[in-house]
């Protein structure tokens, strides 16, 4: 059995973890940390775990995380880059939930975030764990720093057309929606009930910390310098987010559909939709999915790309529990298998 | 490998059937039946099945029904009635979701569903298939009649109490809501998003079909004669029932709350809360379980029950694969570990 | 033109009454406080409001609020009990929409609010504002204390029914539930979208501070001691209550759908549904107005009614401004005949 | 008082009628047709209008409502083009919310609704019914044709940028979002909350009968021939329209913000929010407004401009109301003051 830590567990993507992992036969979660929830059982705090485990949150401890096989951060930024060279100091293998290494550049970080990187020196080690990007890497890094739940939904939709060169890379527009769990289990006014169902915003239009973030990625896919105009928006629904992509169509000779079947036909968790199907969040609740579609609306040169995934699984913790199935040599669907929940 | 048939699969309970028995090792799914949509494939109606089942639905055909070891019906009353001798002519164990076979007395039945009964000679064999309840017959049953979903909540939740004949049975009062789900996959212009979200209302307050099939099981339950008033509301939700249940306490002397955790105590699908917790819908929300609690306010002479289930899984599908579990002698859980999605 | 002031204008019943008060040609507010947010425009907070008022929130000062026609509060338990003593001092008429002055027992306040009454003399003064009850004392008050939505809902419900006498008074049940926004515009993580969303659970089943306020104002209605079990439920939505009433009927031959027409007939804002048409939250959805319906399932001796209001308007400003209209002598329904927001 | 006559009130369009000339203090409705409810009280159908209307629906007959001084068609397409021509002959003045007489093309019409135009010897005379562009025709027309839900909010969004030349013409994107009622009260499976509540997803993206509409209509304001990628999605809420709008910006030299704050200064239903405020759905609920933001992320060449209206105000029957005052020359805002219901 594989021993798993994981830190910071109060929040979604926690609860989340404890849910897929649950269904994961070669693990076992030994240790959940949080300060503020100490010896609490976690069945207590979310009871849908009731009967699933006997465990109770303790104070984050080095010497017991190290003794893990895995150290999942289910943590906000600013946590992970604090802990983790000493997890790594002691063999652990860490896969980082949260921003503190998804950026290359030690700078940039510092620009978006506000604050210094506490182990800068990490960053060019840490892998980004998109499994369909960076698939060898993984299996063979010691830190993997997972994607955000926008930029797994960006960039997988934009993937093909940028890796083939066939759309204007300086040009790149994503108007992506999420639903409410993705600003985390944090008192906020803005997140009530009251404030953010039965209505609709968009937020973050002047610049949102994914933005850095999708643009390296989708330069590393292109391999050259992109520019991505990203709005996301609030959806009034707890899980999903959808992304629509536009982008200015240079070639058009291209069959996209076949392109985007051919590009993703091995991938386990990405599912290119029928022509003329378009995805629903809905139809991924619950799922480590991404679900495609493309068009090109009356034949002009704008092409349309939609993805969906569940910000909470693909945009979180099962591409997490992915990403560790990759490390240890474990099938990579194993614990992944959940049908969504629909209706 | 048990042999299953479905027979009306394009409904909600069709849908979740197949989202749970995909992850039943011991089951596969022969033929799935719909006059509808024959010859499309399932996965097209429900994008959610994609990667998990290669079929498409098929016309309802005895022969080929017959030769499956369990046929479920996912229909709307009036069809199962019409169906089922031929199929246990022929040998085949038959689940039935719908209302069909769960009322004993035909002329009762006649009375709620305005028409006669078409195979009375089965209501007195039907077994009601509420585990907790009549565990042996349905071991040993042809054809068990699935309760419906308020009447799972309704009788758990009232069942340790009238059992054991602590409150008065001619005056139990059951305030019930579920989500829109449970109205089914039909196009009315109630259960219209523009209808019926942001709203809550009663229905059926003068007589809701589930009336008499509760009163039967608790009866049944009490050893005597029941009365209760029965208040359905509309949630808006799509999955998840609670009710709310108030009865007279004639005796003070007992401590419910161990009652309680003792009558259930072996119960895999049934969870008694800690004292002072109250259920919520979204705990078990994709889960085959139904969570309680029990309280009585100002330690007056009114006793309080909670109870909550997914309708669509302990108050249908999963129920059913429970049933089916132990008709068949396979594990109990088999297939019906999913944790509740929360948040 | 009526001078009004507004203690405490950031929650979500002091953007209702300046919503509510825009419409009335007789009003203008000249002040709304706030500590928080002192200084910013009301608009920039409600971006509703933007064209219909010119209004900065500013410190509670006495001398402006003095000044003042009538003063609101729109604040938590204990603001009002602390400033209301000088306003009358210095001739102001005030409407609390708070808990403070609604028990006329200052032992039993305490024992509910966990804290001393720091003006219990102004109990005995203060009028409980339900109009259908008690307008003529409304009239004539210097102090009024708002019912709570709960309760509002609660009262008019079961009014008729315990002034004739025909229901026995110690075993009331409410079976209630109300849209979040009852609890307020406050940073909590229970009211989260992400938690309270597409969900429903009871609350608050050992006792609730509505009970108190219910069973003091039943008990008036019925010139006797009622006891009520009142178990309140969280809707997933944001305005809207919706009271489930039972109790056992003493007296069979009154004609009740008749009674309730006829006790109501000149209430401008309840309203008596036909028989067998039940109330829903989302016609009464930004009016002030109760919709009652009134079954008597299966002529057995449970009389079951339903009552509904917008806890924000009937339950809060709306129901305060009713109050206002009275106390001046202004035309009862003036500012309040919106139409409620189907769909 | 205007005698207003309303053909097809039984859609959400026809209710939402009632509900705002009920506030309208010159307006006097009297008659309202549905062949499917004739002879039903109006609130029996809608509730929320109880007390304010004593109506009841009739049947179409032209007779009476030539007798009005305007008549508001609220239908379906297809309905409009065959009565209007003989209620012209008969000098009423029509207002149309359906497309009949939208599009000025007779054979565009016919393209994109699949059937001839009935009477299209009335186009070239229709007036396009957005007072923002058309005021003075809207004010000495017979016949006017309101528009859109989606195109009024992406008018006026792109108005300032197109009437000015500050964009690309050719490659303008509109990406927006629409709640539930825009889709009417039609039984439709997908349009049941089970199918479209805790969901989004884009539809039409091949091609919406709104793509036309939108694009004629900013060719005129351009004055140049525009081409527009029209992806409407659909929000799990009631009403709402959000549009997010994307343009690649020629001149970089201008103050957008002042423009467009320039732009709409005397418009009474256009409200530019300050710089860094960007609107929400919920803020105009109820409310005939449109709320807009611009902005320029990270000072590149793409612009995004947010529009936010209600679906069914501004988007269908309050614009209407608007244009009615215009016609008739009354106060353009005369009943439609309301302010948006927030919380």
């Amino acid at each position: 059995m594989v021993k798993v830590g994981i830190v910071g567990g109060t929040g979604y993507t926690g609860v989340e973890l404890l849910r897929l992992l649950a269904a994961h036969a070669e693990v076992e979660v030994v240790a959940i940390t949080s300060r503020a929830e100490c010896g609490r059982r976690v069945d207590d705090l979310f009871p849908n775990l009731r009967g699933h485990y006997d465990l109770a949150f303790s104070e984050p401890d080095v010497q017991l995380l190290a003794a893990c096989d895995v150290v999942f951060f289910a943590t906000p930024h600013n946590v992970a880059m604090n802990l983790v060279p000493e997890l790594l100091a002691a063999d652990a293998r860490v896969i980082d939930l949260s921003a503190d290494y998804r950026l290359r550049d030690a700078g940039l970080w510092s620009h978006w975030y506000g604050e210094s990187h506490a182990s800068p020196e990490l960053l060019a080690e840490a892998v980004y764990g998109l499994p369909e990007l960076n698939r060898e890497k993984i299996a063979a890094a010691r830190l993997v720093a997972c994607p955000g739940c926008y930029p797994t939904s960006v960039e997988l939709g934009f993937m093909p057309l940028l890796a083939r060169g066939l759309i204007d890379p300086q040009h790149l527009i994503a108007s992506s929606a999420s639903g409410v769990s993705g600003a985390g289990r944090q008192a906020k006014i803005d997140n009530l009930l009251s404030e953010a169902s039965d209505s609709f915003k968009a937020y973050g239009v002047g610049g949102h910390r994914h933005l850095p973030e999708i643009e390296q990625a989708l330069s590393d896919i292109a391999r050259d310098k992109v520019a991505v105009t990203f709005v996301p928006h609030l959806l009034p629904i707890v899980r999903g987010i959808h992304s629509t992509l536009f982008a200015r169509l240079d070639d058009h000779s291209v069959d996209l559909q076949a392109l985007y079947e051919e590009w993703y036909a091995d991938e386990l968790f990405v599912d290119v939709l029928p022509g003329g199907v378009f995805p629903q969040t809905r139809t991924v609740k619950g799922a480590n999915r991404c679900q495609i579609s493309i068009a090109v609306p009356q034949q002009r040169d704008t092409v349309v790309v939609m993805a969906t995934i569940d910000n909470l699984v693909k945009g979180a913790s099962g591409q997490a529990v992915q990403n560790m199935n990759i490390m240890l040599g474990l099938e990579e669907g194993a614990g992944l298998r959940q049908v969504g929940l629909l209706p």
